[in-house]
């Protein structure tokens, strides 16, 4: 345990990150990142091997991953975008077995996206010798998002404490509601609105979570009722590949559309982990005409802040003296 | 819009190149290429990023693409080979948000296939940092295979104004056909003949735009007809993919084979967009005979004329001045 | 012919080298390599290419091929990992005209994992410039699997001759198995146990070989038969994807437990060309209570050896004075 980096050099779950660490570390590190991708990049991995394996589908965690390590001057030597269907996992190996032997090609990080809830901590067992980071494991978390949504929240805001946030959609089935819970967690006088149906509400987990560390917290069935009392909307889709269903009709109690902008503050932002589900505009959980809103920040700041949160990520494992 | 590249930084549609520029910048700096790669490669993109999105399946485009970025000292910092099936846009994420999202991890370039007619445009207009090139848009357009395919003709003729070019097959269906018309109509004295059968005819919006630019073309329903007097035979293969069907039977109409090769002339060639369909050589739109003809140049000339011609434009684009 | 590296620069079946070669050349150098990848790897490969054409599923040995390009310094210049489904052999394309285009991009090698048991044979025909590896083939043959196996147990043994190896599982549908066995075919006194069910029986093809070759061998239905008499268990899995089905139950004849290693010797190892199929631990061929015992090498020499292996052949096929 190298106490620098609160549980480094492994990441497996937003709660290893403390308050301190984020403010005195982590937001400053993120922030130079920012500077270092939109100058072009340096050469600080040069040497450094990571190895991509996502197990689920994905294209912007992977994409920022993948992109972070070359902006570095790192190299990806092995990448796959579908391991549950074409690798060694259909030949009945198990998430253990793949990391053992990966280890012995001497990546110096794997970032794992799978299925279990519990691969980031089964990954981190088997791993002798490379760094571990959960880039998503299923139900469960998605640690660097909550940190990419928290240094989102920082770029807006002078301090995190304080901060009231509506996290809104299918609550049950996100990792990133899970993940960003617990983190906001960390800091004192934060309250969150939990905006969902309720057979879609949050899990009674993280609500003993938030209340074991005295975390305001209220749970409410339409977004209007406290839209205008946020600092933060953090909408989310409907996980339907976890099972969820969610309506977000027009008018809704849940949609982001006209109505709830009108009702939002003028310094307050709206997040979104990104896709937005736009199969069917009439049931969209963000309604199109939100994007150009100057509070929307879904589609610029929150994903660079998603590569400078990888960016730094990497650098503090792989590089933690440079 | 810079003058200087006739539309670009973009490419979008094999419209967008004057005839002029293709003479004089295109095929000079494409024969380099050829030097470059044949000599190992160069480092000109040095710390240049290329992401790589393909909603549908590829080889040739997609290898040669990545091949011409590493080529010339580039890096590839994110491919997918499958995205319709592997990535945010079975989530529901319209094209439009993946590109603007993929601005924010700051390539220098997104070549871009898909299967909807106007996606490059789409990304053309979502795409505020990164250069975008359409490495095929649905049954609309294949503009770099267009260019490649003039390069390969001005490598075997001292110009293209003039030629006779016969084009065979599935012409409904067929992208890359559409975007060849468009650019041999730039060039005068040309004359095309398209070869079909009545339902699989080229559609009347290219018919209406070769009589716009007064170009001469005639429809016919049997190669044997015309190869005597061509330069170029330009075959294609069946799109099952775009539910075209064809029949390529044995002494067939529209199949190359020996009889066509008795009538065609010592200096014509044959061309072929690759992949030749031969899953059963009964009903192949190319005779394996014909391969070993000097007069093929499907699978040596102009594949090489493909890595040299994204090369190219990926130096015009990320280098114009270098 | 390169007599040098007895058939190379292609590396098509495990016939083609002989037992001096792997004594006097191949060991020593993946030795070296073993040392280079553990040190960081090196730049010797600088400004080569490889194209990485996965026909079949593979996470071990293609993450193994790329990576010791990487460790080389050189380039995977395209890579696909499903070529079966994602790629023009969905269009009709056949094998050769693949090889023959990927060699007009100018790689310097091409590992190719194909269904085709004749394939590699097919591509070393088609491929007039880039060197081909055989990732496996069909049925036939994986030469590179075998080369790491006897790297693996030279590493553990002070030779291979007079070596005795139970080789256990479905011996009908797994190349690695038929790979290995000419390979140890090449050297004296070797005597190996092929331990297989009647109707996974390993191939008379094989036999008349090892005959041929005055090997002696011996089929046996149990492997507690012979298990005090060996010094390598080489275990394999149902080759289910090439129709096998083997039983593998607890206390059954064939599979590796505790059992077995209470009647082996000391100084004996345990091999598997891997993934184990653990899918169902009543079922799996090795009881993972086997892992632990430090005779077990599987997750660790032997993968570190395929990495070697790889290294050393990319490094003697593309830079062999170096």
């Amino acid at each position: 345990m190298n106490s620098k980096f609160d549980g480094w050099p492994n990441v497996v779950e937003s709660q290893q990150f403390a308050a301190a660490w984020l403010d005195q570390e982590f937001f400053p590190l993120a922030s130079e990142m920012v500077d270092v991708y939109k100058s072009g990049g340096n050469d600080l991995l040069r040497g450094m091997r990571m190895v991509s394996l996502f197990f689920e589908p994905s294209t912007r965690t992977r994409m920022s991953f993948e992109t972070a390590m070359h902006m570095l001057g790192g190299r990806v030597v092995f990448a796959t975008e579908n391991a549950s269907q074409f690798s060694s996992a259909v030949k009945g190996e198990t998430l253990t077995d793949t990391i053992e032997v990966a280890n012995e090609y001497y990546p110096h990080v794997i970032v794992l996206r799978h299925h279990d809830d519990d691969s980031a901590e089964q990954a981190v067992k088997a791993s002798v010798r490379a760094s571990v980071i959960n880039a998503g494991s299923g139900r469960k978390q998605h640690p660097t998002q909550a940190l990419l949504d928290l240094f989102t929240i920082r770029q807006k805001f002078p301090e995190i404490k304080g901060i009231k946030v509506a996290i809104c959609g299918d609550l049950a089935n996100g990792r990133t509601v899970r993940s960003l819970s617990y983190l906001l967690g960390k800091y004192e006088g934060v309250r969150i609105y939990f905006v969902a149906p309720t057979r879609l509400a949050i899990k009674q987990d993280i609500k003993d979570y938030l209340v074991r560390h005295n975390v305001c917290f209220e749970e409410v069935d339409d977004i209007h009722a406290v839209a205008e009392k946020v600092n933060v909307i953090y909408q989310t889709r409907t996980q339907k590949e976890r099972g969820g269903s969610m309506e977000f009709g027009v008018n809704g109690h849940f949609r982001i559309d006209q109505s709830v902008l009108d009702l939002m503050r003028q310094d307050a932002i709206i997040m979104h982990p990104m896709p937005i589900d736009r199969h069917n505009l009439a049931t969209t959980e963000i309604d199109p005409i939100v994007d150009n809103d100057p509070r929307a920040v879904y589609k610029r700041l929150q994903i660079g802040a998603g590569l400078a949160t990888r960016m730094a990520i990497l650098k503090m494992i792989l590089a933690p003296e440079a």
